[in-house]
């Protein structure tokens, strides 16, 4: 069975808290995790809230890495979107995990773009 | 059971492929359905491929809306992450729906951040 994309949506919990609110952190490891996975980085947007919180994603060739984070509760929610083979995105998961500190979490693997043609 | 974010992944399949490799048209709805939802834009990031292929992103204030398009296939994937109760992102999936010209659809929503505090 043949997919356009792999999707894994991360539950990061009981992460550093600090690092959940530093945004220059948060771009430098999702960046790193786009380069560990041997994708090719097109763009970025990221955003601090006030009081907390950071929402930011990598747009890749490959499609995206994306995070949004909940400092007050240790959360973050962390999405891996590639295709194609030519991309490691579990390397890129388990970078991810590492640095944000997550004492507890879980991931799903989606499917994406099943096509009947295929 | 409360959740912090709520995720709506779509499967768009047998869409317009003139406008699934229109940058500028699909930027211009990813915005409007953003607005439909009543949510506040923070910043976007969008790319075209060479031949054919968008894949773009608008960081809302509630999280945000992405799509990867297949012109090729007539297949986009959307996802939609909003968190708070001010959103009502089933306005946004249904927009863009229609925009794109989706004869087939797949829709599942996914709880992000279900927390043991909560």
């Amino acid at each position: 069975m043949n997919a356009l994309g792999k999707h894994l949506l991360m539950e990061l919990k009981d992460c550093n808290k600090e690092v959940l609110n530093d945004i220059g952190f948060l771009r430098g490891i999702l960046l790193a995790a786009a380069n560990e996975a041997g994708a090719t980085v097109l763009g970025e947007s990221f955003h601090h809230f006030n009081p907390h919180g950071v929402s930011g994603v990598v747009i890749i060739a490959e499609s995206h890495l994306l995070i949004h984070t909940w400092p007050e509760y240790g959360y973050a929610a962390v999405d891996i979107f590639t295709c194609g083979d030519s991309v490691q995105p579990e390397k890129a998961a388990q970078m991810l995990r590492e640095k944000l500190g997550a004492k507890n979490h879980s991931m799903v693997e989606i499917q994406r773009g099943i096509l009947d043609t295929q």
